[in-house]
């Protein structure tokens, strides 16, 4: 993981403050009810397997979660692509390039 | 969820027995292991996003989530086949035609 | 590629004969028409990317044809498990062990 | 498939002009040797499933027809996200935001 936040964590300065230092998250509860929810998922999984429920039926619950999993991350993607990219392409320059290859690449760990 | 596993808890009669009830689970430890683990990554997303950390480092611990969830669930299928598939092969009949529909439907989900 | 086959070409004795050496595809003509029209599509997209058609529309295309061959994969996948699979579980040994090894691993290799 | 290139044939006025409409691939070459190469791969699993060739071998095959397809796709992605889409960001307004909802679809039919 990189540490691109170090210089955001500055910017919530008021105590107690919970804005948001990146902002591009366009409903974070949203966000934070699907990932409990998804925590309760993985949890469920590792009990179907300390019970030894039957394999299909725990292979049911993992293909639920990678799918619940994808749709967190295509959220998440399309976010960043609304906020990050579109603001650093209005820049311009080599920061803009860089965006875009980032999120490349972050779309080719989802595909392959 | 099926309630294929009804039959078979029958068979964990001693008391306190936690023998296998299915029994192909080769090495129920390692995934116990791993799924502790998954549950620590979901935790972690939500913190992440909790936190607002930077998008893309949260997709990236998402893609790495998901992986690990396909490589349990690449071994659990694994199992199945190298079990409970070669049973009902052994023994044919209908019974070995429908493990290997209800496995073939499993994969599917995984692949599409 | 292996050459798995080759013992097999031997079978194919009789003059003339199109019998089916692997024996295990169950309807090899719809397979055949369907690899006819994914050639059909792969020829679509080369044509579109020649005359510099939509971006998206072309990757609607590509994503179809992935589907497509994905469809052909699991029928294949189906086919070779309820038949060289279960044929290979009934004599047992490590003939099965590897067997069901390959399978896994063909399987990984669209999973991931 | 929409018809989003029809107001762009008639820029392509000129006899024996094979400029380029849509002007965001780079390296259009690249990607029609890649598309020949794929062509020939579909061929090359069509002739494998008509002489029965080894079940596990043309799933390779597919396979790896399959990777290169993706690969393919994540290239156009990543010139339409520097091209079409930066371009969009910059004038900004709902087109803008509607090139960003086409281009998150095309992402989420090759991530699910």
């Amino acid at each position: 993981m990189t540490d691109h936040t170090m210089t955001h964590e500055h910017t919530g300065v008021a105590a107690g403050s919970d804005h948001s230092h990146h902002g591009y998250i366009t409903d974070k509860d949203k966000y934070l009810n699907r990932l409990k929810r998804i925590e309760g998922q993985a949890r469920g999984i590792h009990k179907m397997v300390e019970d030894e429920k039957y394999c299909i039926d725990i292979l049911t619950q993992i293909s639920a979660l990678t799918s619940a999993l994808e749709a967190v991350a295509l959220g998440l993607l399309d976010d960043h692509l609304r906020h990050c990219v579109v603001d650093a392409a209005k820049l311009g320059g080599p920061d803009a390039e860089a965006k875009i290859t980032e999120a490349s690449q972050a779309i080719a760990r989802f595909v392959r």
